[in-house]
């Protein structure tokens, strides 16, 4: 058996690049809103405006490729399940909530203007049906730890879902003026429940 | 004793009129966003941008002035505790979900936003404090209807309030695919049960 290939250094290099590019983007979008100029990401990233339409065609390409990776991080970063539901489940809302809360005015616009540039609607899209996944398999390996077989009731998806949104998070701190770790502890207490009492009322 | 002198006819049409002004500057700018013009909102007005000036001296008055009528209305719509805690906190919980379904792109800037004009940052702040305000108040009764005296926990303070908030009727309705009426069954169960809990690990 040969050794796998090493990945050329300039390739490397180049997915850096792209990384470091794609970071900035996400950070100045999501902090000032959707209207920035290709001027403004490439000050941000560190390369040329020139650079910038090579890499990516278009502004609304970068801007949505720049989300679709956020979105990827995020699905990387939640803990796996250890075996100890309480300790898992409480450790998922602070670490989804965590990540959260970096939102802003370009996150609220992207999640809800419905005049969406095309590149800009399918990276929402996709963003929501991955947060679903997202949602769909934290239900599903909370009920199986709870000792449950089958698919979860749709209610423990759904609350699930709105308690680990980062509309969640703005929910705890706009208007209630508290950090991402009372949206945490308030959506681990909201799923806990919800768990026991569906438990509970689909005992046969 | 004398009648009380009937409001002059003038005075009952000038407060029509700016009713009327300030809900389609309401609808138009949570709709669109904040940065609708003076002629597009004396067009869903139906009255003269002159007149708007007139009436409020400028957009970003306007715009605030529909903005505070909005949460005034709030305030008023929802129930009076009626003696059962369950059935009164459903009924809010509706309530709430209902009226913030509305919520759209200019609701979301004027939450997230940290460059807003004077006149709409003064009516931002006055918006969460009114909100805040309205939490306290419904722990407080909740708190009394589950029989016990004193202040509620500031737990069941930030779980009312994050559960009744805008933000949370978007964690239901955006990624989740839902309507507002799921939002509100969540918030009802969330709500309760960190009642329930709350009286339970409190019990002297």
């Amino acid at each position: 058996m040969s050794e796998p290939s090493p990945r050329p250094l300039a390739e490397a290099k180049r997915a850096a690049a792209t990384d470091h590019v794609l970071a900035a983007t996400r950070r100045l979008v999501i902090g000032s809103g959707l209207d920035v100029t290709m001027d403004a990401l490439a000050e941000v990233s560190g390369v040329s405006r020139r650079t910038l339409f090579r890499m990516f065609g278009t502004r609304e390409a970068l801007i949505a490729a720049a989300f679709d990776a956020g979105m990827a991080g995020y699905g990387r970063k939640l803990p796996e399940f250890d075996g100890d539901l309480n300790g898992w489940l409480r450790a998922t809302c602070a670490e989804a909530h965590r990540m959260n809360s970096v939102i802003g005015p370009g996150f609220f616009e992207l999640a809800s203007r419905t005049d969406l540039p095309p590149d800009l609607a399918r990276s929402e899209r996709r963003r929501r049906s991955d947060f679903r996944a997202m949602a769909v398999r934290t239900a599903e390996t909370a009920w199986r730890a709870a000792g449950r077989d089958g698919a979860p009731p749709p209610e423990l998806i759904d609350t699930v879902g709105a308690h680990l949104s980062p509309h969640f998070t703005a929910a705890a701190t706009v208007e209630g003026g508290r950090d991402w770790r009372t949206a945490a502890e308030l959506a681990y207490a909201a799923i806990l429940a919800a768990l026991q009492r569906l438990q509970r009322d689909t005992l046969t």
